[in-house]
């Protein structure tokens, strides 16, 4: 099928809304014969999509096949610029390395890189992501703020708030935010976030934000040295999650959450973040490329700085560190 | 002749400071026969370099060729770091772009892009550097410092100071600088210098400074759009000026100013920079993203922000905006 008319007979599916598509509409709305159609609808059967055909009735899709692609995130995405531009590969090197080229090529805020698989992820400072094929959320986001350079570690935030809420909504998990781009359940690492920019000395040009998310991973796919400190949604809810879903859920959150702080500043984001933060009020090890610091986390400021009180009574600002929660 | 070879004989000369090299000590340098010798003299007067050969002395190079290339940049550099490597075409698009693509790939601190000609120069807010071939210097540099994203907008500054020192020191040219980013004489435009960054929401990877210098243009050589507003180093001191040279001593001061800037911070570079800052004192109108503003220009802050005070006698800062000068 060619993609242009399998996208609008997703769409059309999506408009459906689970209500029944007559055969007849379909090959109105595709302009071919209803011959074509039925042959369309084989086709997304051979994809993996299941559908109910009724005699006289129609067809609506009553299962989407567990991969991801253009389609399956398109097919019920309901944000007005989240993700209405995909760009889709099945195997990348990185995710954020396509972003950071469709992003100097001048692409749109709210366009998304998504693939199957990375073979060089990346996470902060340059460490490996772990994303093998078929089980995770390999995304980056590109958006074009108009902020100072100094505010881009709150979109880090924001971001972690948003894939919390979405993950929130598709699965029974109540995750945790570490300061500043881990989200964690039970201790263990669920989702690590990415934010880079492409900036002038005095405008950002654009942000780009890189989650990989643990969605369908078994214990066994993690290699030997991440067992202890990684999971997935499926290992901690004890069931799988349909990933195309939660990425319209976090592109969802996401256009929600970014219009409040364009509109509103990052002030209703930090009480978002706050309710969701792990660390605070905890002592903590902050690791930074100057050395470490041990207090109390004791809040974020409003650019989204991590606030320590030490020992002796000092608020120290951590700008950039590896936070360890003790007790 | 091989280009290693060319390097190394240019190497030899430099090192020799106008000294005359015998042939028997570039026979041994080389580790070629004294006829091959004479072949690479002869390809260098080829390229454009003239030499004094005087018998049982030797050879001294008296004049380089007025072109631009890694070899003419290379002999005479007497810095440690900044322009050590140096990544030289013909034509390029941009050296922005280049230089991007090379620190994306982990390109060295102090690895310069130089070009004779670009095609899509660019200048602050994507506007348009013109920049033809054999006039200008067209460069990027690459920095790495390990400094927040806040303080990126100082290297600009630093840049425009190393750049008027260098021209200084090259010609009997008095240049002003105009926040941010442009170098005037007689208010006519003779630099432009571009900072971008690539960084991670709390860690710079690397900032990019570009430098549009207008050196051997005569007036025609501008569109007639940019003859009221630009000028040349030729056409502001009446003589062309050696553009390797002037390379040469901007690398020279600029490594000088960053590491004091590293050592020191911004302190010394900012009391430098307000010695040549054209527009101090004077009232401007700032016009930025958000509309104009008019005022008194009484200075910059510690991170390189103006501050304009208005007519009802507030501070304003700043941070990015085309400045006029009106008195």
């Amino acid at each position: 099928m060619q993609t242009g008319l399998r996208s609008k007979l997703l769409d059309a599916f999506s408009k459906a809304e689970g209500e029944y598509l007559s055969g007849q509409k379909i090959s109105e709305y595709l302009g071919c014969s209803r011959t074509a159609v039925w042959k369309h609808i084989e086709e997304l059967r051979k994809e993996g999509y299941e559908l109910d055909a009724v005699r006289r009735i129609g067809y609506r899709i009553t299962k989407k096949p567990d991969k991801i692609s253009s389609n399956e995130i398109q097919l019920g995405l309901t944000t007005s610029f989240m993700g209405r531009h995909i760009h889709f590969e099945e195997e990348v090197t990185s995710t954020q390395k396509i972003a950071h080229n469709l992003a100097s090529e001048g692409a749109e805020e709210g366009t998304i890189v998504v693939s199957e698989q990375q073979s060089s992820g990346r996470g902060r400072l340059s460490r490996v992501w772990y994303s093998p094929k078929h089980t995770g959320i390999w995304m980056s986001l590109i958006l074009r703020p108009q902020i100072p350079l100094s505010q881009t570690p709150q979109l880090t935030l924001l971001a972690a708030v948003a894939i919390v809420q979405a993950i929130e909504e598709v699965t029974t998990l109540k995750p945790d935010i570490k300061w500043p781009n881990d989200i964690l359940v039970n201790g263990k690492k669920l989702v690590g976030i990415l934010t880079e920019l492409q900036a002038e000395a005095d405008r950002v040009h654009s942000v780009i934000i890189g989650m990989g998310i643990n969605v369908n991973h078994d214990q066994d796919h993690f290699p030997t040295d991440l067992q202890d400190i990684a999971t997935s949604i499926a290992i901690e809810a004890g069931e799988k999650a349909d990933r195309a879903e939660l990425i319209q859920q976090i592109l969802l959150k996401f256009e929600v959450l970014y219009n409040l702080y364009l509109s509103k500043g990052f002030k209703p984001i930090k009480l978002l973040w706050e309710s969701y933060a792990i660390s605070l009020n905890k002592t903590v090890v902050a690791r930074t490329l100057h050395g470490s610091l041990t207090g109390k986390a004791i809040g974020i400021n409003e650019d989204g700085v991590l606030l320590l009180e030490t020992e002796s009574g000092n608020i120290e600002k951590i700008y950039s560190a590896d936070i360890e929660v003790k007790s």
